[in-house]
This record gives C-alpha cells, structure tokens and sequence, in this order.
C-alpha cells in the first residue's frame, strides 16, 4: 500500500518531470505573433502557471501505449502504433491552450478577479480583449492539433473529439449558470453537468493519443471512460474541499460554494435529507460570513452524510476509472496514470 | 453591358433561391438542443436574417466546378469531381455559423445594441450567455464541417483553412481596435487588417468548396484570391456608403465611422494628402452630430480625391478578383460569382 503522501509525491514529480516540457512547446506552437497584445494577452494565463495535469495524462497514455519512458521519450518524434512517428506533444499542447481558452471565458462569466494568483485576462487587459484572446486560443488549439502528423483518417477523429469536447463544455458551463436559480436539480443532473463542464477534456485528454496513435476503439472508448469518471471525481472533490480545508490553504474563503448558492453534489444530498440548504449561511457576500457560520453549516451537512456521500461517489468513480485502464499494457505510465486518479481525490488543494 | 440595377436583381434573386436551403439546413444542422436557453441564443442571430451571401458564393463554387445547376443541385449528395457524392451543404452552413459567432461576439466588443434590426444577442440575453453562444457556435462550426462525409485528407484540408480563417478573423478585429488609438496607419496595414477581418472568411467560402470536391491547388488558391480580392472591395465599399448614403437609407446615422475616429481606407488616403482628419467632425457623438457636419466633411474628402480613391480600389480588386475566376469552367454559376463580385461594390446599401 503505498500512502497517500507518497502518491502525491509520486504524481507531483511526474507532473512537474513532463511540464517544462510541455512548456517550451507551447511557447513554439503559440509564438507571441502580430498583433502582439493580443498574443501576450492569449499567453497571459497559460504563463502564468498551471500542473498541466491534462497534458500529462495525454502523455502518460501515449508513453503506456508505445511502451515508452518518459525519461527517453521524443514526444515531437512519437512512435505510433505501427511504427511511424508523430508529434503527439502537440495533442497535448492544444488540450492545455482549451483548457486555457475556456478559463479565459469563464472568468469573464463568473466576474473572478484573480486566477492562478494572478489578475483575471479581462482585469489584467481588458473585457474585449479577453474576449478575443479566448477566441484566438480556440482556433490555435484547432490549428495545434492539425500538426501532429498523424495520418488523416485520425486528425479527422482527433479534430470531431476536441470540437464535441468544446460543445459540451459550453453546454455544462450553461447548465452550471441555469443551476443557480434552480432549486429541484437532481443528483444525476449535477453529474451530467459537471461531466460536461470538466469531465469532457481529461476523457479527450486521455483518448486522443489513443486515436492519434492508432489504437483501436475498444482502447480509446476505455480510456475516454477513465477520463469522465476521474474528471467527475476531481470536481466533487473540489466541491469537498470547498468546504473542509482552511481559507488561507485554499486560497479563497472556505465555504465560498455555500454563500454564492452553488449546487453541489453535497448541497444536492443535504437537500434531500431535509436540510433547508438556502438557509445554512445567512449571507450570499463572502466578504461578510464568519468561520463559526461555515463551521456551523459544514457540522449541519456532515449529520445529514452529504460529505461523507461526496467522498463515497467520487471514491467510486476513481475504482471504476482506475479499472478501465486495465486496456494499457502494464507499465510504468499506466502506474502513473492509477496514482493520478488517486490523487485527484487524495489531495489537500 | 449589364446595367447595375439588373445586376443587383439578379444576385438577390439567386441569394434568395439558395436562402431558403440553406436556412432549412441551419436548422437541421443547429437544432433547439438541450440546454435550450443555451441554443436558442446561439440561434438568436441566424434566425433573424442575414442574406446567406457567404453560402451563396460556397455553392455558386461548388455549382461551377461540379458543372451542376442550382435548380437540379442536391447539396446533401452533391457530385465531387471524381463522381462520389458529399455533404457540401454542411460547409455552407458551417461559415455562416462562424459568421454568426463573429457576430455575437463583435457586437459585445463594440457594445453595440442593434443587429439586422433587433437587439444584440448580449442584449436580448446577456453578457454570459453572449459569450457562451458564441462559443458554442464555433465548436458547432467544425463538427458541422465535418460532415460532408469529404476524403479524411480533404476534410483536414478544410479544418485547417477553417481553423486559420478563425484565427485571422481574431487578428483583424485585434488590429481594428488598436488601429483606433493610431494616426499613423499605412494604407497597406488598413488593406491588411481588413483582409484578416471581413475578406478571409469569403476566401474560406470559395475555397471550401474547391478543397473539399477535390480540386487541384490551383483552383483552390485562385479561389482564395478571389474570396480575398471581393471580401476587401466589399469592406472598402462599406466605408464609402457609410458617408454616402443617406441615414434613413444606411439605418444608422452617415458619417458615423468619422464620428467615432473609425480610420477607413478613405480618412488614411485624406490624412496623406494633409487633410486635418481628426478635426473634420467637432464631436465624437453619433446623437450630437449634424448632417451640415458631414456633408462638409465629406465635401473636403472629395475634395482630397479620398472618396474616388477607394472606389477606385475597391473596384481594382473586384476586377483581379473576376479575373482569378478563369480557373473555373464557363457557366452560370461562375457567371453568378462575377455579378457578385460586381454588385458587392455596386451595392446601394
């Protein structure tokens, strides 16, 4: 058994072995061009840090595949599945410029000032060029993932699974605003929500090297499975730790979900146990609640079982995601990607 | 000869024939999905007009090279050049959808209010849901590009000038912004900025079809040249009208560009030849301005030659643009694609 402490190390380092990496290819697919100030702006956030825990797992797929190490492998000189190479790190590339792309957008929607510790694009800039920075990401993620070289018949696949990933991540970030004013809203919506909101790029994260490098559908299936389910457990655990890690480690106020009235699928349990959810904190200002309120609000949704009923569901999720990947060879890559599951509900912050 | 009147009549009357199956397409392409506020916004602007003039020409292409004619055409299983049918009717929908997200977006960045004479889509709705229509519209855009049920290596082709013409589109409207804080702007970095911002995504339009019915590169790049030529004259035109055209006929108040320091190819021709541009019109309120104003202003810039000078470009490059039109066999439908060319700086309004 390893720990949970040894894990995130484990996963930590890998992350951060592959990310300087993924980082000098990003500055070579997306090179500050003319008109500068709108490269500079479309570089802003994905400068300003990040894991790049998508690009790793995107990685780690195509290094289990090949029966690649990471330590030798040329991820611009990939070997596909019958031997001839590709650029997968471009794969990898344009599901971080989306990534990207989309938190861009969503801070404009959610009127956040700060992310990654530093100003928002549309506060750094302003609203019109974050705007158009989100716009330019999205069609460069397009062009990045146009360069791999893979043979058409996969670029094709590769491009109809990135386009239906961006589809559904609209879809779940309206959903997500739709659920603020409602309040009949279902576990199983929730989960379809936050599978589309976040689920949707670490399922494409984890299939497209599949595709890419020629695997056959029965893999790729499994992997966009593992995808969804770790996808969905990394938001739940979001939601969790909302509400169980103190502010200044969270770098937010702890309980911020709770004030806004963001559904969760905490909030969602409790509300079926009969606890008058609307009413746990007394003000919708996070500027304004007390820690004795969250405190007092977080004993209420621990009577009722609803955190211990988060945790459970995306405990489940991460065995069912872990299971899928029975489809990899048994290396050190498909290690990796076990313990990143883990991790994804292990983690502090 | 042709007069202008008959010329006009004619384009509209084939617009208008190609307008009813392509609108039918849209929203066979674009249904009322579910979250249905989410499509509905995304729908919003495509339903309320637009004359589909993008489509048009994609179609007129097709029609041309497939020696097809629009009566008998079935654009779903329409004759490549090597006899197998696709889908070409799916990449006429799909530029007029990137179009439409254009739009959405453009008028957020410009706070404008009004749109083919109803309320803005961030107006209607709201900023949020703006944003994410228009974001949903141009994932929609490749995955309805990738319908045509086109070769893989075609279908790469053509996500690839789409993706590139998206980009270009970004760079053009970045440029738009920053040339309005600018007085020294060359005439070749306004001709360039409009190339990226209004003629690319014609050129996309002619030359989609081309790649996509398996043309050789010649064709495909003259028809790129001439989306490019057509797509400038027909910004160039724009310009002119905005001070020629009376208000009640423009819908919006003439002169506005000068108002608003709008630098056009017209007020950079005016400021090389000394005239006191900024001084021209002595507020910079649509709602203040007089009509005396603008007629005096538009008075000095004939005076300048700067009103004739844009027209005399506008109409060189409509000629080159007729010209790279050779590669296409002799038939009604290239006939089409010159009146266009010809009504699109002859147009009134």
């Amino acid at each position: 058994m390893t720990s949970p402490e040894a894990r995130e190390e484990t996963v930590l380092s890998a992350v951060a072995e592959r990310r300087e990496t993924v980082n000098e290819a990003i500055s070579e697919s997306l090179p500050i061009a003319e008109p500068e100030r709108l490269y500079e702006a479309s570089r802003y956030l994905l400068d300003a840090g990040g894991k790049r825990l998508r690009p790793t797992v995107l990685l780690a797929v195509a290094e289990s595949l090949a029966e690649e190490a990471h330590q030798t492998a040329d991820y611009r000189s990939f070997p596909d599945l019958s031997g001839e190479e590709i650029d997968i790190m471009s794969a990898a590339v344009s599901v971080e410029v989306i990534q990207s792309f989309t938190l861009i957008h969503d801070d404009i929607m959610d009127d956040d000032d700060l992310r990654r510790g530093v100003p928002a694009v549309h506060r750094e800039y302003d609203l019109e060029t974050a705007i158009l920075a989100g716009d330019t990401l999205y069609s460069k993620a397009f062009e990045i993932m146009l360069e791999t070289g893979a043979p058409a018949e996969r670029s094709v696949e590769a491009l109809d699974v990135l386009a239906n990933t961006c589809t559904q991540i609209c879809e779940g970030q309206s959903l997500d605003v739709e659920f603020e004013t409602r309040t009949d809203v279902l576990p199983e919506e929730y989960l379809r929500m936050v599978e589309q909101k976040t689920a949707v790029l670490y399922a494409a994260s984890a299939a497209l090297p599949a595709i890419l490098l020629g695997a056959d559908e029965e893999t790729v299936d499994a992997l966009y499975g593992y995808g969804l389910d770790v996808g969905r457990a990394f938001q739940i655990q979001d939601d969790v730790l909302d509400l169980t890690v103190p502010s200044e480690q969270l770098g937010k106020q702890r309980g911020s979900d709770l004030v806004e009235n963001k559904q969760t699928l905490i909030t969602l349990h409790a509300r079926k146990q009969g606890v008058d959810v609307d009413s746990l904190v007394g003000t919708d200002d996070v500027d304004a609640v007390t820690e004795a309120e969250i405190d007092e609000a977080v004993e209420a949704l621990e009577a009722a079982g609803s955190i211990d009923y988060a945790k459970e569901t995306a405990q489940e999720l991460v065995e069912t995601g872990k299971d899928r990947l029975e489809v990899l060879p048994e290396n050190d890559a498909r290690r990796l990607l076990e313990q990143i599951a883990d991790y994804l509900i292990e983690r502090g912050h």
